[in-house]
């Protein structure tokens, strides 16, 4: 208690042991591939591989900073997670976005075949919730609690609101206001609710919440915008996903509309805007601050 | 309470005001049409309109029997409509089941968009899980335990592992207990389900647990079969779906397998051991038998 000094490794180096709990709390979840249907259970798994798991490392990060032990924390890490797997797959479909790659691999449709993703995806949502619902370490209450939230944050007046908007906003000029709002909800809603989950399982105060409210936002926009530029100036390769799709479907982005160095200019500025609500969150919010550098820094 | 031989009017009589509250229910549940996007919002209104309602029905025949307040059952009856409303959206995708025409008007695919009823299907199951985690009159612990258990009913090892056997098995010739495996899962599991929250809502002992758990299946898999000779004998009108279809697609069906009377006597004695399954529940299981005689005399 006295050794205010002491050493804390910093979160860094704590992240592949995050990444080996997520992946081995996802494989106890996901149905072994050769489970009847084994097809659908493998194109379950192979839509789940990959990715940068950026969502349960705000979950594990958030509850870090607010003490939480990590056990607490692996089911929203994967409900998250599954949630995010489940709207790429069906994004990628040639009714939505029509998307041949991701992470690198061809799409679930590509690799599989359509009805199969659209499966997928229904599944891996419905075991985003179960897994909320048979975690071990939280109780009822807060389970309901992370349940009610995920739900509000997917649902039509979150994430798949803002796909909605999304496919009905091709070939339309949106203004800044209406971009930020379709993407708090397509992107923005599902960053949020990492930190909302965390503090569920934390009982955070009003207070804290409002601070991980704000340092979710603002993470959530920053990675979007971030999103935008990177779609325009990196390449397939880098991305592991099809480049300048954007301009191709003639979307309204925070490039087109704010030129590229504005919207980086803007970025930045919600990065340090996350930054100070973590540093109101607590005096070691190490975790947040490490995770907002990370995102600013990313080229993929 | 010295009143044994009160007159309890019939199950029948009390339909109207069951549909009525489901109704009620749903329309809260679901956002405003005018709700943006708006088109997404009408969208979800449109596919649950209409349909017999038989699985929110086995939901309150259920809870009447073991004597639970309907109040306690209105989440759950949404939450089963819900979860098939989805499913029938996205079966009848082109890229599954491609059909156009659902209780009597066109797919959601058809009067609206597929990039729309592929979102529509999603947010109607996040839906489903958000009524029973906001439901106000059943505690935490109840609402974990219908959560947990419609997630496992629905998900890749219930409805929606079914579906994605019934997509293989096209054109293939499944004997009697591979078809019956494939409808416990594709239609059976729902079914199923529906009397298990009510179950859960009521705290029902094991002994009642397992005899709603026979119930449920005879139903289930004497519907699907049903569902297999009404498909062969009645027309597209009366139907409200295409009908005729199976034969079309090359699938195993009951009445292939068995022969059309043969397939209809065994239906018959589902229906009849279904009813012993609710005698044994109680001496008053007058809604379950009503609900099994009603299920037994529809024509579509």
């Amino acid at each position: 208690m006295s050794l205010i000094s002491q050493e804390v490794p910093a979160f860094d180096t704590r992240v592949p042991a995050y990444l080996q709990r997520l992946e081995r709390a996802m494989d106890a979840l996901l149905p072994p591939a050769g489970t009847d249907p084994d097809r659908l259970h493998q194109a379950m798994r192979y839509a789940c591989d990959g990715g940068k798991h950026l969502r349960a490392l705000m979950v594990y990060a958030t509850g870090e900073t607010l003490g939480v032990a990590p056990e607490c924390l692996d089911p929203a890490a994967c409900a998250v997670e599954l949630i995010h797997a489940y709207s790429l797959v069906h994004d990628d479909l040639p009714g939505m976005d029509n998307d041949d790659l991701r992470r690198g691999r061809p799409t679930v449709h590509k690799a599989f075949d359509i009805a199969t993703a659209i499966l997928v995806g229904d599944a891996l949502q419905t075991l985003a919730f179960e897994a909320l619902a048979n975690a071990g370490a939280i109780d009822a209450e807060q389970k309901v609690r992370m349940i009610r939230s995920l739900a509000h944050a997917s649902g039509s007046l979150g994430m798949v609101g803002g796909q909605a908007v999304d496919m009905a906003s091709e070939n339309l000029t949106l203004n800044i206001g209406q971009l930020e709002s379709l993407h708090a909800r397509k992107t923005g809603a599902l960053i949020l609710v990492t930190c909302q989950l965390a503090g569920i399982a934390a009982r955070a105060p009003e207070q804290v919440r409002h601070a991980l409210d704000r340092y979710g936002r603002c993470i959530g926009l920053a990675f979007q915008i971030q999103d935008d530029v990177l779609d325009q100036i990196a390449d397939t390769a880098t991305l592991g996903k099809t480049a300048g799709k954007d301009q191709v479907q003639n979307k309204s982005t925070f490039p087109s509309l704010l030129g590229l160095e504005q919207a980086q200019h803007r970025a930045n500025a919600l990065f340090d805007e996350a930054r100070d609500a973590a540093r109101s969150i607590s005096g070691d919010a190490e975790p947040l601050l490490w995770l907002a550098d990370h995102i600013q820094q990313r080229d993929h």
